[in-house]
C-alpha cells in the first residue's frame, strides 16, 4: 500500500467498508466525556467515524473513587463503548494503544493498525504528574482508569489486612495511616471515604486492630481544599472532613514519597498506603504532533479548539488548553470536556455539509457549577450563585451522579447500591486483587 | 518463643486475647463452603477459631463462569469472609497463604504468622489439574479464583477485538474460535454463555468481523456430558448446546495445547482462546501432612473425616477422599463441602464438650441432585427421580443460585442483573482487565 513502509509497520486499514463511495474519515482518539460528545455530534454526518481507545471501555472517572473505596464495582461505572455505539452505523470501534501521528502522511499509528484521517479529535485526556518525581508514581498510585481504582481497593483493604496480623506496634500504626495527596474533589472524596470505610464499613470486623483508629491525613499544597469553589464551601469541606476524622493539612507540600511514608512541610510520616490527587499532566499528544503546549502539556488550541497550523486537527478536554472568554482557562472537568466535543463534532460535520462558516465558529464554555462529596450525607455543590451544603448537597450531588451515568442498568444498580449502602453502611465490592 | 526457630520466621500468634482463659484454638484453612459451614457450626462452642484463606473474599465458585462470560460482576458472587463473621465472636479471620504444616509442633505456618492448633480442619480445595502438563496452565486458564474469571473475561473480549483489527482471514478465524476443554458442568456452561456472548451480546457490536460465526468447541474425552448426570439430562444439554451452534466433541481427548490452538483427538485445531474445564487436583495438603491420599491428591480420611494417625486434625470437602455409603466417592461439589463442614465442626464442638460419641461419629452423605445450566432458558436438574429440562430447569437453577448466594444485597443485585440480561440479551459487565 505504501512502498516506504517496513514489512513490521501495522498495516494500513482505512475505510470501513471499500465499496462504498468515499466519505472523510474523521479519526478521534480517546473514549472519554469529550470523545464519546464528539462521536455523537457525527452520528447523523455523511463521514466514517473511528473511534480509538486503549480500552474497550468508556470510564465514568467522577466516580472511579468509590471503587477505589469498594462501594461500586468496575462495572457499575465502566460502559462497554461497543454497546454505546452499537447503533451508530458510520462509527467503528478500535482497541488500541496510540503511538504516534504522522502529521504528512495523516495517519494515527497505533500497536495494532495505522488509520488514516482526514479530520483528527485528539481526546486523550490526561494522566498523573508527579512533579518530575516518576518514581512516585509507584508507591503514591494515582486514580485515572478503573485499573488504578482496583489496584487502590486492594491496597486499601491488604493494610488493614496486614495490620490484623502484625505483632510491631509501629507496623501497625504505619499500616493503618492513610495519606492522601492533593485537596482538590477527588482528594476530598477519597479522603472521604476511606475515613468512612475505616470507621464505618470496617468498625467490627478486625479483633486485633480496630480499624476506626486509623489515621487519614489529607495534604493540600496550597491554602484551602478545593480551590476552584467559593471559600465558604472549601470550609465547610474542611469542616466536615475534620468530623469525620481526617486530618486536613493545607499549606503544606509532599517533599517525597517512598514505600513507607511521606515527607511533608518538612515532616516525616509512616504510611503505607499513599494516594496521588495532586496534579495532572495531558496525554503526549502534544509530542506526537509537536504543537505548542502550556507547562501541563496540552495543546494550546485556536477559538475553534483547531490545532493551530493543522488543518482538521482539533484537540479537546484535558488535551487541549484554551482561556475561556472570563479570561480563565477552562477548567479539566467533565462538562467542560463534552461542550468541547460536541462543538469540534458539529464543526466536522458542518465542514463536510460545506458550511465553511460554521466549521470555525469559536467555542464557547458554559460553566455550569461545582461539585464536590465530602461522605455521608455531605457534598458541597454550587450552581452559579446557588451554594448547597450537607445533606441537600449530598442529594443533589448523588442525583447528578446516576443521571449523568450511561446505561439505565448502571443507573439502577448505582442507585440501588448507594441506597443500600446508606442504609447498612456496607460496602458490596470489598475485593483485593479482583 | 521457640528455640529452634529461625530469627526469619513469621512471629507466633496465638490466642485471640491472651489475658481470657485458655480455649481449645481450631483453625481452619480455607473459606470456600467446606470452611464456611465448618466455622459456622462451631459459633457457640467455647473454642477460638481461626479461619484462613489467601483471598479476603469468600467465592462463590458455582457462578464464577458468570464473571468470566461478563454475565455478572466479582462482587457479585465474592463475599468479604469478614463481613460474613463479623458477629462471631471466638473467631478471627486471618489472610495468608499457607506453605506448610508443622505435625510435630502442630502449627500452621503461613507466609505472615505461625498458628498453633488444637485441632485442624483442612478445606483448602482443588485446583486445576493438567494431567502432568503444567505448561498447558498459561495458555488454558482453568475457573476457580475471581482473578481466573477476569482473566478468562479479557481473553474472550479482547480476542474479539483483535478480530476487528486483524487483515488475515486465518488470524480472523482463529481470534474467533474458542475451545473449551471438559465436559463437565463448568464446562458445558462455559460453552453455553460464550455462545451467547458471541451470538447475542456481541452480535451488532462489530463492523468487520461477525461475532456470531464465531466457533465455540467443547471438548470432552469421555463418552457424553455431564457424566455425573444421567443420561438424558447428557443428551438434552448436548442438543441444546447443538442448537445454540456450540460444536460437541465428546470421545476426543486434548493432547497438546499452544498459544494459538489445540490437538484433540489427533486433530490440530487453531484456536486463540482455550479454557480448561477437564481435571481438578487437590490442594497440596496431603503434601504438607505426609498423609495418604488418592490420585487427585485428595487426602483419604476416615469415616468421621478425620486424617488417620493424627489427632485432631480433619479434611473436607475437594482436598479429602471418601467413600459413601453408596460406594461411590463422595463428589467434589459444593452441597457435599457444606455437609462435611458442618459435620466436622459439629465433631469438634462434642469433643469440647466432652461428647466423646457425637465427637468421633461417622459421616452420612445426602446426595440433594445435581444442576447445571446450559444457557439462557436452559438447564438440567436432577433431585432423585425428578429430571427437570429447558426453561422449568433453568427457573429452579436461578432460583437456586440466588437463593444460596451469600447477602442479601448480591441477591437482589444478582436476580436484578440476571432478569435485565434476560430482558436484554447484554452483560453488564464487560471490561478488559480490570
Amino acid at each position: 500500500m505504501n512502498a516506504s513502509r517496513g514489512t513490521d509497520d501495522p498495516p494500513i486499514v482505512g475505510a470501513v467498508s471499500p465499496e462504498i463511495p468515499y466519505r472523510p474519515r474523521v479519526v478521534i482518539l480517546g473514549a472519554g466525556f469529550g470523545g464519546l460528545e464528539a462521536a455523537k455530534a457525527l452520528a447523523d454526518a455523511p463521514v466514517e467515524v473511528t473511534l480509538v481507545d486503549r480500552q474497550n471501555h468508556h470510564c465514568f472517572q467522577p466516580l472511579l473513587y468509590q471503587v477505589a473505596t469498594a462501594a461500586l464495582s468496575p462495572a457499575d461505572i465502566a460502559w462497554p463503548i461497543r454497546a454505546i455505539f452499537r447503533d451508530q452505523a458510520n462509527l467503528r470501534a478500535v482497541m488500541a494503544s496510540v503511538t504516534g501521528i504522522d502529521r504528512e502522511r495523516r495517519h494515527v499509528v497505533t500497536d495494532r493498525i495505522v488509520l488514516p484521517f482526514d479530520h483528527l479529535i485528539i481526546a486523550t485526556g490526561a494522566t498523573h504528574s508527579y512533579f518530575g518525581h516518576d518514581e512516585w508514581a509507584a508507591v503514591a498510585p494515582g486514580l485515572k482508569r478503573v485499573e488504578d481504582a482496583t489496584r487502590i481497593r486492594g491496597r486499601i483493604l491488604a493494610a488493614f489486612e496486614k495490620a490484623e496480623v502484625a505483632t510491631d506496634p509501629e507496623t501497625r500504626r504505619r499500616l493503618t495511616t492513610f495519606v492522601v495527596i492533593g485537596g482538590g474533589p477527588t482528594g476530598v472524596e477519597m479522603a472521604g471515604a476511606i475515613a468512612e470505610v475505616a470507621r464505618q464499613t470496617l468498625r467490627r470486623d478486625f479483633r486485633r486492630i480496630d480499624p476506626a483508629v486509623s489515621r487519614i491525613v489529607l495534604v493540600e499544597a496550597g491554602p484551602r481544599l478545593l480551590p476552584a469553589l467559593p471559600e465558604d464551601l472549601s470550609t465547610y469541606a474542611e469542616d466536615s472532613l475534620r468530623r469525620m476524622g481526617v486530618e486536613v493539612r493545607t499549606g503544606s507540600a509532599v517533599t517525597a514519597c517512598d514505600p513507607h511514608g511521606v515527607v511533608m512541610g518538612g515532616e516525616r510520616l509512616d504510611a503505607e498506603t499513599l494516594i496521588w490527587a495532586a496534579g495532572v499532566t495531558a496525554s503526549p499528544a502534544a509530542r506526537w504532533l509537536g504543537a505548542a503546549h502550556d507547562r501541563a502539556g496540552r495543546i494550546t488550541v485556536g477559538p475553534d479548539l483547531s490545532v493551530p497550523g493543522m488543518i482538521g486537527v482539533y484537540a479537546i478536554g484535558d488535551t487541549a488548553h484554551l482561556t475561556g472568554q472570563d479570561g480563565k482557562p477552562i477548567p479539566g472537568i467533565a462538562p467542560a470536556a463534552k461542550q468541547m466535543g460536541r462543538h469540534v463534532g458539529r464543526s466536522i460535520a458542518a465542514r463536510v455539509a460545506g458550511d465553511t462558516a460554521g466549521a470555525s465558529r469559536p467555542f464557547h464554555y458554559r460553566h455550569h457549577g461545582d461539585l464536590a462529596t465530602v461522605g455521608r450525607r455531605a457534598a458541597v455543590v454550587r450552581i452559579v450563585r446557588l451554594h448547597l451544603k450537607g445533606f441537600v448537597g449530598w442529594l443533589f450531588w448523588s442525583l447528578a451522579h446516576v443521571w449523568y451515568l450511561i446505561g439505565a442498568r448502571n443507573r439502577i444498580v448505582v442507585a440501588f447500591t448507594w441506597l443500600w449502602s446508606y442504609l447498612t453502611f456496607q460496602r458490596g465490592a470489598r475485593l483485593i486483587n479482583s
